[in-house]
């Protein structure tokens, strides 16, 4: 039976904050992907960056007080450090965990950028913060130079970026090309570099592209039999929070539909893994979505967990 | 025809040392690569790093002075860190030059590790200064986490890694696979980051690949038929840095061998050069390798400057 061509999104828990958890959380990560390996899948590996794309552009920010000499680090060039750092942490890891089942697998890490329209609504009403708190003089001057801050009561202000849709992704080709191959595939890091076409050149956007949207995109742009999202907790919910939670072992785009509109599915934490889900399934029909965790991974391979979406 | 597959090496002077100079030293640069796409080469680039992950480790540092509750981060993840900010710098770069020459080509980045001995000679010296200048108890401390220092004096201490020779290419085949099928592929930035094997797992090194030592190793073993080494000197020159310089547009083995025994080419500046050469043409007894600057490549091209070394 051929393999199954797969999309795999993993969220801020599958890599954690700094650089020692996340050398730690490959472990469990690198087990579920091996997993899905193993069940058949080849994969496409795409992954969220907020908290390391935070720690560069921190870092980059604190080099520039001890060395002034060093010009400020745009966040695009901030985004693609983060795709090095995460991708080599998880290509090394699952290279590793692969070899320990006698499986041997190419696994790389291409570095991405992703097209955006520079007149997307989200850039009108930029809502993504990034980086630490500012004074108020640090927030006036990022204001001067064009970009956008909020305040956060009682602990100074934040940067703001937008949150563009997805329209290309650049390295297309290169990825499909290895993922055809039957290699692995880290690709789209954070949701892909975004950048705005200008003339024949690529220009960096102040802007971070959601990874959920980019995973779907992904999976359609590949022409993958399934996406599976994997995030912090084992299956889709109803009345999450509540004290009357239920799992929903299955769902279809018209009941998903339902209950996003019920409010029942969190903004920025289940609402957008939805969306996805129902954006990828009406471009493949007879495609599949699972959601589930890390730890859950194993049995929902076996039906026995997570939830599983279909047209 | 068909293209001539082409492994080019960068050197710093292709990259600057802040943001701001890579992304203004990229003009140059990228037209030196597209003359060589134009002129019916295949390429796949890499490039130097050492200012950059210099920088980043820098920045990293600095980073856990203002935020102790960070991590440090190891050689190995500035290293990943770099080539996902110099590949990104490169590849926009260059597509845009291309698209603008309307030549529509796949350019991308592939994240690369590189095995290296353990037991490599080089682990016993360290040569290679990372980072900044630190104070003695500092250094005191970095000796007792098991790293190298030397003093620097007037100045303070400085880390010192090693350099060891490349074993392997961890990707190799993916970036065969991108190469083959014609697309530009980035790869083995800054050498590769440089890993020893443990088991199934490959964990990084304390270290740095020498570029041209990795040129060389790519061009091996991707039969690519030529080497180009883009540097700061339009030619490989005798009585370098005396009144009496001559060009030599032409060298073979023999030839080069003797004149590097005779001390004419500088340790860490054209002898790895030369010695990169070398050892590709060991390889490929009819393959050729250029050593040019980036302002000359054209001239180079037409075979009015640069250096061209045979078997």
């Amino acid at each position: 039976m051929a393999n199954k061509k797969t999309v795999v999104s993993l969220g801020h828990n599958a890599l954690g904050f700094t650089t020692s958890e996340q050398y730690d959380a490959m472990r469990l990560t690198s087990r579920a992907l091996a997993d899905l390996v193993e069940d058949g899948h080849d994969l496409c590996i795409t992954h969220s960056n907020g908290p390391q794309v935070s720690m560069i552009h921190k870092a980059m920010s604190e080099l520039r007080r001890s060395y002034p000499d060093y010009s400020p680090a745009a966040m695009c060039v901030c985004s693609a450090m983060s795709q090095g750092y995460v991708g080599y942490d998880i290509q090394s890891a699952l290279k590793g965990e692969l070899l320990a089942r006698g499986i041997s697998k190419s696994v790389c890490t291409v570095l991405t950028q992703v097209t955006v329209d520079p007149y997307d609504e989200a850039f009108y009403a930029p809502t993504k913060v990034i980086g630490r708190h500012m004074s108020a003089e640090e927030a006036a001057m990022e204001e001067r130079k064009g970009n956008f801050t909020r305040e956060d009561p009682g602990k100074g202000y934040l940067r703001v970026v937008a949150a563009p849709s997805p329209l290309e992704i650049v390295e297309i080709e290169s990825i499909r090309l290895l993922f055809e191959a039957g290699q692995i595939v880290i690709a789209a890091g954070g949701g892909g570099i975004p950048v705005i076409e200008q003339n024949c050149f690529l220009k960096g956007a102040s802007a971070v592209i959601e990874k959920d949207s980019i995973a779907s995109k992904l999976a359609t742009d590949l022409e993958a039999e399934e996406l599976v999202i994997l995030t912090g907790i084992d299956a889709v919910k109803t009345g999450f929070g509540t004290g009357a939670e239920a799992a929903l072992p299955e769902l279809n785009i018209k009941k998903a539909r339902e209950l996003a509109q019920k409010g029942e599915f969190g903004e920025g934490t289940m609402l957008p893994k939805i969306e996805a889900a129902i954006s990828f399934l009406e471009h493949r029909k007879d495609g599949k979505v699972l959601i589930t965790s890390l730890e859950a991974i194993e049995e929902a391979l076996a039906g026995k967990a997570g939830t599983v979406i279909t047209a």
